[in-house]
């Protein structure tokens, strides 16, 4: 049920032809009543349009509706594209009888062209036409590119629960990277309770994914809760919402993995023994960006060598001394050297799915744990083959 | 002739069995009379056994000879390993008659086993009664490793010579991402001018380029001066010396780009208007070793909205109003924003060995610029097949 498995929820997706191949390209989300939001936007240093308005829509942290096209990114298109956004978020705002500032807006697709705007308005039309609270699947496919299946999620906790909806990391498009999360909830919080518990629960599970180390000028995670289930959250109770939005991004960053282009396993590098957690999480990306570990991960060729490398390349303090890796549950580095291994038995664990490094530096306390995924030949042809 | 084109030096390089094809593997360079030295050594925090080595011996920059083998990296091997290169260095110095603090030391080859020493003292025995002044080439090949072929220069200064070989960059063994570099020149320098000559014309060139983003644990950049040519180059004549490092310098970084794995194309990227130089080359490195330009390079693809999204992740302060992107010669954004540009040229430029671009940040003055390849399907066979 997506977005709109929490109550007070509704949702829409409807074909609105911007995209060239006719499939849902415009999704609605509106809240039956005002919702305490909070978003995690990308550090890109060009945002696209729609962030830069979102930002400054949620300077009041109280929303009404999300409005989201797919096919164009609404990226590098200068001040006309900022009047785009508007317009968009202004459209919605009167279908609803609301403000401008009770939308926020978010796009994906091609970087440089400006959305067709006349197609956008209808298209938030016909969305609002079909609204309803079991449109949150329909939502969960008007946000797609190249992604080849939806993400959602449900999660339940005590007394409210927590939906959501993804699509894809990586270079989902000919120009672009983005991803998009929403998730939602009928827990009752105030905006300053929800803004620290996206910040410690959703923003490091989407920020440890990691498809080619590119980050998109698009990427955004909203965040809604609408109060619905008349279970209050106060500061004292977070942690129950924390537990659950944790949950929930979870389960869509590795469902984002798991569709990345190309991708046919999951890398999931666990750090510790680190001076800092910001050194920890650099080192698991140094591992889950390595074209050197990730072309082994596909290749299913156990390359401590590749391992080491990247480890020692960080930059992150260590102890060469001290330091281990394990590579899919088998001992590989030991006090910093190379170690005998059951290669047959490593061989076989890099078949699976998803693939374990577990690294300890020996420089502190410190850990974290990073995603991301192999790089295959069909990474390639897609990235490569595409013609603008 | 390579690095006996200067006068007095002289080289061999011999097969000794460290590789399992055959091929030449230990190769020797000596220097007629004491030469002054200085290296540039990988920042990787595990630097192979030979690093450390010859980072010791470099506490008096006055060295004779340099032995290298290939095969084995020496890294990842603990204090067996350390003591196997301080082996080799010591049995190149009885050879020779003099002090194992006049040897420096280099490994390339798979990271983790053991250098079989045997063989090694047994090659550089060999080695060292083959030795001879055109023994360049010889000494050329036998550092190579899965290099498809030798990388020489010979740069003539005034009065003196620069001579230089070197390997690839890139991820050239299983396990190995080595660049190894090796210049001699007959000048007669002291060792701080060399130094701060290194420090100003090599390092540069050869920190501009990358293949992968990865940092191997063996690179290492040798520059021997000797004098035998008489012409001495006080403070007060760097320049020249300075002008002929750098000329063999890029030489030798172009076609270790040209001959990277699966390298079809040569990427260059200036870039200015920086803040800072720093700033200008972490941008221009976010452009070359971004997978999204490097694949749309391989396919040929006109992409501005991926060189978009690579600078504006790249950290660097920019000015969204003046940023501008000149892509093979053709405007593609002006103003921050996404320009029209004629497509069939920019595709037919895109066809040629080398690929410009141009990125104006408009932050301040300083500039940069940085070498890069594409990335292909060869890459990913080379690297993901390699079976251990």
């Amino acid at each position: 049920m997506s977005v709109t498995a929490p109550r007070g929820f509704l949702a829409a997706g409807v074909p609105a032809g911007l995209k060239a191949s006719g499939r849902p390209d415009v999704g609605l989300l509106l809240s039956a009543r005002p919702a305490a939001a909070a978003g995690l936007f990308t550090r890109n240093a060009l945002p696209a349009a729609p962030v830069a308005v979102s930002r400054e829509h949620l300077r009041v942290p109280t929303v009404r509706a999300v409005a989201v096209n797919s096919g164009q990114a609404n990226a590098g298109t200068g001040e006309a594209g900022l009047a785009d956004a508007q317009a968009g978020a202004r459209r919605t705002a009167d279908l609803l009888g609301a403000e401008p500032a009770d939308v926020l807006v978010c796009s994906t697709g091609v970087i440089g062209p400006r959305i067709p705007m006349d197609r956008l308005r209808e298209g938030l039309a016909r969305a609002f036409l079909g609204i309803s609270p079991h449109g949150g699947p329909r939502f969960a496919r008007a946000i797609l590119t190249t992604d080849t299946r939806p993400k959602e999620t449900v999660v339940r906790g005590p007394g409210f629960s927590v939906g959501g909806c993804a699509k894809g990391a990586g270079m989902i498009a000919p120009d672009l990277a983005t991803m998009l999360a929403f998730l939602t909830t009928d827990a009752e919080v105030e905006p300053a309770v929800l803004r620290r518990a996206v910040d410690r629960a959703v923003a490091p599970r989407f920020n440890a994914i990691s498809v080619d180390g590119c980050t998109s000028t698009n990427d955004t995670v909203l965040v809604l809760a609408n109060g619905a289930s008349g279970v209050h959250l106060g500061p004292d109770r977070a942690a129950a919402l924390e537990e659950a939005l944790a949950e929930a991004s979870d389960d869509l960053a590795r469902q984002i993995l798991l569709d990345a282009e190309g991708a046919t396993k999951v890398l999931v590098a666990h750090v510790d023994g680190a001076r800092s957690e910001d050194e920890a999480r650099t080192t698991g990306k140094a591992l889950v960006d390595s074209l050197l570990v990730k072309t082994a991960l596909f290749g299913g060729d156990p390359n401590p060598g590749r391992l080491l490398q990247a480890v020692g390349s960080a930059g992150a303090a260590l102890d060469p001394g001290t330091l281990s890796i394990r590579l899919a549950g088998q001992q590989v580095v030991s006090e910093g050297r190379m170690t005998a291994f059951d290669e047959r038995a490593c061989r076989d664990a890099l078949k699976e799915r998803e693939v374990a490094i577990a690294v300890h530096l020996g420089a502190g306390g410190a850990a974290a744990t990073c995603f991301g995924c192999d790089l295959s030949y069909e990474y390639v042809r897609i990235n490569a083959e595409y013609e603008t």
